[in-house]
């Protein structure tokens, strides 16, 4: 079964509801591609009940923004096709995992929504909704989740130990191939379960942060950023607050793929054709302009759950204020030279 | 927009899913019929993906024992029919209002599970799903709670004032017509809703408590019950604890109808064959093998709500207590010879 680490909920201080306007960039650069996508090459019949989904939701208001975009789009293209939308329902599933908190989303659902709600609970590494009853699939900021740690990098006796670190960043060769391989599987999984579920000529369009080829061996800004914890988990193990073998044992199971990797996946599974994959903006939202506090608070909202849950609150509390404390530092490097990760965009067509 | 006022979310001493047995014993009772009710009755194809809504499902085990027995029922009747049910597929949604503990209930869900399950949140006094996408719905004790009080019998001016009292059990003609004419309005708006949901030849399944026609005259147990809890808010008013004026504007809305009186509202609309209507256990879950205790912990578990929003935590509490050290006058009541009120088993086919 897959692992659940699942965004902050509620609407605190470190809510994903209010720690996630990160994404929403990202949403916004790639809105006008997503219209485009819905527009051109959408091909199911869209007369009746439209299903679209949003695979790895979480809480807060960028699903329920996505979701209204997308219907605007398809609506649109009724009417570019001289096509009556009056009678047409839309249909739209919120999936996230089971421990997600639904009630928190269910509760911000628009009461004028222009569509059908319903949660979906459940991994989206496995087969989610009926056989061939999707039009519109989307994911956003959510697959870089694998479904699990790859076994082999907290194992002390493999090639593929990641010692003292939490992430492939800075690891050598074996780690990285243990995690290229884990996403390859699991993206695999995903791709094979909503071949089943999407209609034909339906599409997915995913967008998550990404690395292009050419550029997979440079440092990467979120990379770095998870070396900046785990330099703070390693000074709380000098300090004896926790052990080091916790942290040899714990890795972050988040994988930025390139557009090559996406691409072997979809093609080894031969049911979508590519009708785009490139990254959207070639500066990521972490840049100048956005301070480093901003930047911590944004990724605790993101990961709370999985360091709590191996570390503890204690633990996690510490190791995020000792990460804030390194704020200077972690600006100088935010506005230095280092290669911004990325969002990979990616639409597909359901053969 | 109907009024929410949902059963006790989590798993502890007053939750719903810890005090849901009398609901459970219906569902038992009824199972047969149920049963009997898709082998003979069920007409729409059953092949592809066959959907069962549970509406008003709230927490706890009933709601997944029922789909459950209903998906077995249905394979049943595809070996019946000699069709090969291992290609169908289950999508099971699960209904309630959105103020539902919908993450209890996602935890709840068997990770084995024969069905595509999701959430879907909303008062069932509105549409819901997409047209004529439903195979088989069904409500089980949910349909008793009106979409809201009538507004009448809260108004100090109207004939229909429902002084010192808190349900129609012994009130006035025109409390009991007040409250009659809600149900009526309720019940057409779901049924119409439900038209448009479910497809033809698809059934709808409805529990609920009732009354016979017959026996409409008579006092019956949780009518008076609810005047056992009436006596204690009075009590309450009486120490100074509330003001009378609160218990005056307050009234549950439950109602149970007759046999007659739904059938009416049904025939009404048109769009449903009554397949069956009638009572299923001619005595109540509430018998005299049932102490009064599980009786008020039973009720507190589903009415918490209702009465904490209107009377706030401490009123409620002690409203409860003091119902329960009336539990031997309770009990004297429970085994004498009034009527029972009853189950209210109805079997709908869309035309």
């Amino acid at each position: 079964m897959a692992e659940s680490f699942p965004m902050n909920g509620g609407d605190g201080t470190y809510s994903y509801t209010n720690n996630s306007q990160f994404q929403k960039q990202g949403f916004d650069l790639a809105i006008g591609m997503i219209k485009e996508a819905i527009t051109e090459k959408l091909d199911t019949e869209i007369t009746g009940t439209f299903q679209i989904v949003d695979f790895g939701c979480s809480v807060g208001p960028n699903t329920l923004f996505a979701m209204e975009n997308m219907i605007e789009a398809v609506k649109n293209k009724c009417i570019l096709q001289g096509l009556d939308s009056k009678n047409m329902e839309f249909q739209v599933s919120f999936n996230d995992h089971t421990e997600n908190d639904f009630n928190t989303l269910f509760a911000s659902l628009p009461l004028d929504r222009q569509y059908h709600a319903a949660g979906v609970p459940g991994s989206f590494y496995r087969r989610l909704f009926p056989r061939a009853s999707i039009n519109l699939a989307y994911s956003s900021y959510a697959l870089q989740w694998l479904s699990k740690m790859p076994d082999e990098v907290s194992d002390r006796k493999s090639m593929a130990w990641n010692e003292g670190k939490i992430h492939y960043n800075g690891s050598p060769r074996e780690v990285v191939d243990a995690y290229a391989n884990q996403f390859e599987k699991d993206m695999g999984v995903f791709i094979s379960a909503r071949a089943e579920e999407i209609l034909s000529g339906g599409l997915m369009i995913l967008i998550m942060p990404g690395i292009p080829e050419s550029a997979a061996h440079l440092p990467y800004s979120a990379g770095v950023l998870f070396n900046f914890l785990e330099s703070s988990l390693m000074d709380l193990a000098i300090e004896g607050i926790i052990d080091k073998a916790e942290i040899d044992a714990f890795n972050l199971p988040i994988y930025f793929p390139t557009d090559e990797e996406m691409r072997k996946v979809i093609e080894k599974n031969g049911c979508f054709s590519i009708e785009m994959i490139e990254f959207a903006n070639p500066k990521s939202p972490v840049n100048g302009s956005l301070d480093a506090d901003s930047w911590i608070m944004h990724l605790r909202a993101g990961m709370d759950g999985i360091f709590t849950k191996y570390f503890g609150y204690d633990v996690t509390e510490k190791m995020f204020n000792k990460t804030l404390s390194k704020s200077e530092e972690i600006s100088h490097f935010l506005q230095s030279g280092h290669f911004n990760s990325t969002q990979l965009f990616v639409v597909l067509k359901r053969k």
